[in-house]
Order: structure tokens, then C-alpha cells, then sequence
């Protein structure tokens, strides 16, 4: 690999890099710095980190939305599943909620269509926070300090459940993972990356084809794919998006995350079952897994499809290197 | 670095290796590969399996003792400092408990002297479970399946506090990190170290001075030392070991640490405020903090004294990335 070359390649406007590899019909966005978060009203980002960091939310008492997304665990918690009411251990990993401004579509399989009505929905399911929102806002409402501190913030009383949803959704938008390497070779800092993570954006962006999926500001299409990993029935199945769709061909696929700070919140997918971020890139590089049917299942409609963007990739060992050393620096 | 030589040297058994640097007076071990865990009573270990994960143990019935010591997160929990009860928010990181089977003292202040004792505290903590001993009890005799499960371990009926403490040590003892790239290099596999890996082995032991403390096995002198971190009189204050003996000698004293997984383990410190183990690094390169005395502090006996063994090291940056490298082999 000819370093000087590749340096003075990408030492160009983005919009002079070479092409992506990025297939036929595939929509793309170029990779782009963090931007700043929107403006938005303080009061509402103030009242809603204070209700993300208190427990108080949940049916015990014990229970934050920060126990799951956890600032020191970039906005993740670390473990394969989460861990919920009475201790339930639930079956998909926590995202990061660091860049849940970004998204339009909410939780892995995009249940939500909003981050106000996605807030909501982890108080009330029975393995997360097991509570009830007529109850949740009679606490607030009994609260010494809730009830000021919504209609400072709110104007109209009392309490409801909207205020709740729109107060967490301005927190989380609030939320920006500081900026890493990548960011500040994209603002012109030249040798914020190390030659192996340039050789690393080139191959994300060209014969490594990760652009399809991971791509623009937030390393992510916020679309929904099949990578092969719906264990379909078996132990560990997940439907995934089809449980929200209905739609065969969403059997299986799940929200691209972001991989703003991946190196930090692993383990990794949407199960959790992936601890080590260089077997993850060998799977990528052997092509993802293609289960096939067997005869019982050739003719089921829901059989699991993997998405014909993933492919064996050919990348030798020093470039699955590259490829690692670059995700250091997302 | 002539690596090829060092190589050569390392390549000897132990009992060959350069002396290390360790000062006149310190009882030094040299580094060994992990032994297989203590042979024990299968019931009790599984017993106490059951009992650390189990939110039953807290007050809340939420938190367990897998809360703060999660496999996924070698036995930590990945935060600055841990969240109990009402989540309230401790003031020390939570340690590993993968290896507190090879400690005498446990606690960051070694105020238990057995597993046994330590076991039970935290369940009684009030920023912790906050629970208590009888109404724990009362709880596992009214279990489904407690009582069985304590007689077939134990013989005699009724549940007790010992039993209890007893079956949650053996679990602990039972607890091995998964051998590491320096293990596997202390067992004869000679590649298993990179060259920048064992260039940071030769600095441990020798000019970086970290045999001192880090040593054995268990990568630790199961001894109490004061880095400076006292934060005396300030935000953060912790007397540490002090608190325990009443010695002023001890103020800000804490134990030193295992360093096995220590990559997988931060944030570091006794207080969790460091998230950076290359910072740390450059912190004892700089030969860690001695901070000296304001002049209304200069008769207070109990004016914290950092370790004489900790001073300027004089690494270079190569020196410090060796040493780096070779934290990610523990």
C-alpha cells in the first residue's frame, strides 16, 4: 500500500475521493463529520436529562433509562442483553442512545417513528421498566420539584405523558459523542488518522463496501437489513423488523447501527452474541451467512433472505488490520 | 530495541530473567501464569452462581451482585463509580471480582479479611442493596427452591448467614479469567507475546517499575499503597485504607489491584476518574502525584504521604506504547 498516494488522494475534497463501492440502486451519503446538535429549548434538555438519569421512571424505583445507557459505557451498557424489571434479561443488546438524534427510525427494528414516542415505550414494557404511564405521572405529579419544573418548562399543566416523551427525546438530541479521528481528517486535520486508518476509510469506503450500509454523518442508511443472523428456528431467533412490518421480506433485518464509537460498545449486534469486533470483520469477509432452507423450509415464505449486499470480500489480513484500526477511530 | 535479543533473554525459565527493579525491602513475586481455581464443593459454587446473579439478595429485589461484577464486563461494571439502591451513586469503581479468590484483603480498602465476610457486606450497604441479614434469611427459607438447594449444600437447616457468605465465596474462587497472551507466553508458547508486547514485559519488570506492586499471579501484592490520589481536603477526598486501621500512615492508601483484563476494566482507579490507560500511564511516568502540604496543613499528622516507591520513570514514547501493548496481553 503507497501511504504518500493514498494521503494525497484523500487530502482532497470528499467529493473528489475515488468512488465508493456502493451497489446499483443503493441511495449513499458520503461520510461527514459530526454536526452540532440542533438548537432546542434548554429547559426541555435540562428536565429531560434529569428524568433519564432517575429511576424513578420505572415500576420499582430502580431502574433509569441511563441503567441501560450509561454515559461512562458510551451511552450503552456493555452487556450481551439488558437487564430489566426483576432483573429479566431481555433478547437484543442495548444501542447507543448517544446518536439516537440521528435516527428516524427507533429501536433495532424501528418500531418507533419518533425519539418522543420511542421514550415511552422502555417504561412500560414488562421486561424493561415494568411501570404504567397513569401511574408514572401521578408520581411526577405528587413529586415536590416535577410538577415546577414541567410547567417552567411546558407552560400548561398538568403533567402528561407527551411532556415526559418530548423532554427525553430533546435530551437524547442533545447528546453528541465527542468528536474522534475521523471527524478531524474530515475538518481538514490531515494527520488525525495513522496511515493504516486511511488505508482503513479507503477500504470502508471501496472493497470493503461497508458505504452501502454504514454511510454520511451518522455511519448509518437508518435502514433495515438481513445480515444472515436471524437464527430462524432455532435458539436466538429474532424476526426482527418483520414483527413490525409484517412483510416477509423484513424477516430477519434490522436498523444499520451507527458506528460512531463502536469500538466502545460492544459486544456487538443486535443480539449481543459478537464480542470481538475482529471476528465481526472476518464474517463480513467471508460474505455474512446465506443460510439456506432445508427441504422442510423451501417453501416457507418467511424463510430469512440475507441481504445480496453482503459477499465475500477477499480482503487480506493487512487490510482486515486497516479496517480495525480505522473503526478506532469512529 | 533489539527484540531478536530480548527474544533470546525472555526465552530462558523465569528463574533466569533480569533482575527486576524492585526496591530494596519490597517482597517481590515474579509474574506467573494463572493456576486452575482451588478445588471446592461443586454445590456450593453453583449455589453461590445462582445467589450472585439473583436481585432477590437486595432490598428492591433488582439489584444482584452480577449488577456491579457482570461477566460481560470482566466482572466489573464499566462505570466511574457504581449505582446502588435508588440508584444512589457510590464514590469508589467497582473491582473485579473474576479474580477475588487470589486476594486476602477485599475492597479497594481491604475492610474484609475473608471472601466469606466480604460477601455479605454489600447486601447490607445502605447505598448498595440495602438489605439486611434477618429479612434476607426470611426471604431464602420462604424461597420455592432456596431451602432445598442450602440443605443438599449444607446438611443442617435452618438457611444462615454464613451459608450464604460461604456459597457466594465459592462461586468467587471459582471464577478464572480466560488466559491471556501473557500466560500463554509464561507457559512456553514463545510467540504468544508481540515484540512491542514483550519489550513492555522487560519494562514492567524492570524500568518501569511496576514489579513493586503488580506481581505473582494475581498481578497484585494483595498490599495497600497511596499514589497520591487522596484528593486531601478537596472534591473526591478518600482516606482509603485509614478509614479501616486508624493509622495515619494509611490515609489514602488503597489496595493495589489486579491487572488482570485491567483493559477491558476501566475506568480506573480506586475512584474511577481516570478513562484513559495511556493517561495513566504518562501518570506514573511523571512519577505520579506528591502533593505537598499548604502551610496550615504542614502539622497535620494526617496529611496524606504517597509511596517513596513511586517516582519519575523517565520513559520515553516508545517506551510507553510497549508498555501499552503489553497491557492488552493480561
Amino acid at each position: 500500500m503507497d501511504y504518500a498516494c493514498l494521503r494525497q488522494v484523500y487530502s482532497r475534497p470528499a467529493a473528489q475521493w475515488p468512488a465508493p463501492h456502493v451497489d446499483p440502486g443503493v441511495a449513499w451519503r458520503e461520510l461527514a463529520p459530526l454536526s452540532a446538535p440542533p438548537a432546542q429549548d434548554k429547559r426541555q434538555v435540562d428536565l429531560g436529562k434529569r428524568l433519564f438519569f432517575d429511576p424513578l421512571l420505572s415500576r420499582s424505583g430502580q431502574i433509569a433509562c441511563a441503567s441501560c445507557h450509561e454515559p461512562d459505557l458510551a451511552f450503552a451498557d456493555g452487556r450481551r442483553v439488558s437487564f430489566g424489571h426483576d432483573r429479566q434479561a431481555g433478547t437484543r443488546n442495548a444501542p447507543s442512545a448517544a446518536m439516537a438524534g440521528h435516527f428516524a427510525n427507533l429501536f433495532w427494528d424501528g418500531r418507533a417513528g419518533s425519539l418522543e414516542q420511542q421514550a415511552l415505550m422502555p417504561i412500560v414494557d414488562a421486561a424493561e421498566m415494568a411501570f404504567a404511564i397513569d401511574p408514572l405521572l401521578e408520581r411526577l405529579r405528587a413529586h415536590p420539584d416535577y410538577p415546577r419544573a414541567f410547567a417552567d418548562t411546558f407552560g400548561n399543566v398538568p403533567i402528561d405523558a407527551a411532556q415526559v416523551g418530548k423532554a427525553l427525546a430533546a435530551y437524547q438530541r442533545s447528546l453528541t459523542p465527542r468528536r474522534g479521528a475521523l471527524d478531524r481528517f474530515l475538518l481538514g486535520d490531515g494527520k488525525a488518522l495513522s496511515d493504516t486508518q486511511l488505508h482503513g476509510l479507503h477500504l470502508f469506503r471501496g472493497k470493503a463496501r461497508c458505504l452501502n450500509c454504514h454511510q454520511g454523518e451518522a455511519l448509518s442508511d437508518d435502514s433495515f437489513h438481513n445480515l444472515g443472523l436471524t437464527y430462524y428456528g432455532r435458539r436466538y431467533e429474532d424476526l426482527g423488523r418483520y414483527r413490525v412490518t409484517g412483510r416477509a421480506e423484513d424477516v430477519g433485518a434490522f436498523r444499520t447501527p451507527s458506528l460512531r464509537q463502536v469500538a466502545r460498545t460492544g459486544p456487538w449486534m443486535h443480539n449481543g452474541l459478537f464480542g470481538d469486533l475482529r471476528g465481526i470483520l472476518n464474517m463480513y469477509n467471508a460474505g455474512m451467512f446465506h443460510p439456506l432452507p432445508t427441504a422442510r423450509q423451501k417453501d416457507d415464505p418467511l424463510f430469512p433472505k440475507t441481504s445480496p449486499l453482503l459477499r465475500p470480500l477477499q480482503l487480506d489480513a493487512q487490510e482486515l488490520q486497516a479496517l480495525l484500526d480505522f473503526l478506532q477511530a469512529l
